[in-house]
């Protein structure tokens, strides 16, 4: 998107189920990608195409990798806001940035980005239908 | 099944992976639906007709109802052992029985019973194929 | 509690998420459980004694049964309320039902009761603290 | 490790569960993170200090950062194998490195590298403690 364009920041807000502890009393590492995952469909959501449109056009998107920051950890019951934003769209990807963080204290947990591809019903990279890239482009900036 | 004949009964064994610890420091209790399933699954690769065969003619197992009455905790890194038999089979369904015991020390923690219905690729309630529900029955008996 | 008094249902709402589907495209069935427990801990939260308050009181709620009837499938996105309520308290003991249902369709989808057990540190069972058992019993009924 | 020496390596292979797949019929992208916890436990059991040995010793990994690149999809029942090494030591962390790979096929699915850092009980970072380091750097090498 246009350097002189702010990226809009989709917010989620929900609270940390206890099966999603482990024994060390806090969130498991691998409900963060859970976490994130349901930061993008928020995110789809909120720009009025969701996974579920992407679907219906034979298309949908896989994760081709993903990168996270544990900076400190999440308890039961904590109310976590995951923040994303569209860094990066390419012609056959995106890249989408995290922040996860304690609702009521602001404290930073994770920062992540996951890189997703376009693949079709056989698993074939493809190029985005061009309406569903348009709109996630117009809805990927604030201004 | 014929009152006269002992059921087979399949085990399968697997250590307690961290991730399905809660911040008791035990297995949280939504993990052993899946231990129950992995039960299932390996009863289905012994019998020689798995999910994936059953699949294949057009039905999947459905799952109608579950009842597990849990008596000890396991932890992280215990060698877990399910045992599963066949308790009841008609001709839309099907009853597993299970024992969910610590494979060190025997310790008895899980009993369980599922039902599986037959339902085909619209989610009607379908009777079993024939061929598939056969092996099962044959296999279902130890003698 | 009395029988001339109608239980106080707790519900809460969210969203399906894409990890708990399965490759049958529904919810999977292990994931009711989870649902079952954030029914519980907004029931908690809603009495104003939730999990945490009994904790640091020393005790915690063991699962001691599930029992789960699995009526109609959910998918994902799928806007889903689980309808909590207490249907029986007794001094050890504390039995819940729960009804899940599409919360758009008004469709039923799980019925569900969990029986949970006081236990102290050692794991033994162990009667509810007075205060907070009074805490539930008030506000387990509506009127 | 020093540079003339091979880092070792550890395998451990399982089955895909049910429960791990979502509604595209693969394994869910979150689910590896738990395949990768399984290769780290696997290591450290064969180097003979486990993460339990290590919490007996008042101390605990957290992961710091995760890095997944996704290659190949794996589906219900394959059987996987997770290849893990450690890749870097340093006084206060660990990185390791993963391949996971289709046990039958020998398809490569997804290759990772995760940080570890070494906490107390209050949360802190702290060094290892001397003796398990040794174990883990002895260990690390195959010659």
């Amino acid at each position: 998107m246009p350097s002189e364009q702010k990226p809009r920041i989709v917010e989620t807000t929900f609270r940390v189920r206890f099966a999603e502890t482990d024994l060390m009393g806090i969130v498991h590492h691998a409900t963060y990608v859970v976490y994130l995952e349901e930061g993008r469909s928020e995110y789809g959501r909120q720009v009025g195409s969701s996974y579920a449109a992407l679907e219906e056009l034979g298309f949908s998107l896989a994760v081709a990798d993903i990168n996270i920051r544990y900076i400190a950890p999440a308890r039961y019951d904590n109310l976590i806001t995951v923040r994303t934003w569209l860094e990066k769209m390419q012609s056959r990807g995106l890249t989408f940035a995290y922040e996860v963080v304690n609702a009521d204290t602001a404290q930073l947990l994770v920062t992540a980005t996951t890189r997703l591809i376009c693949i079709d019903h056989s698993g074939q990279v493809h190029r985005f239908p061009e309406a569903w890239a348009a709109a996630y482009r117009q809805a990927a900036t604030s201004a």
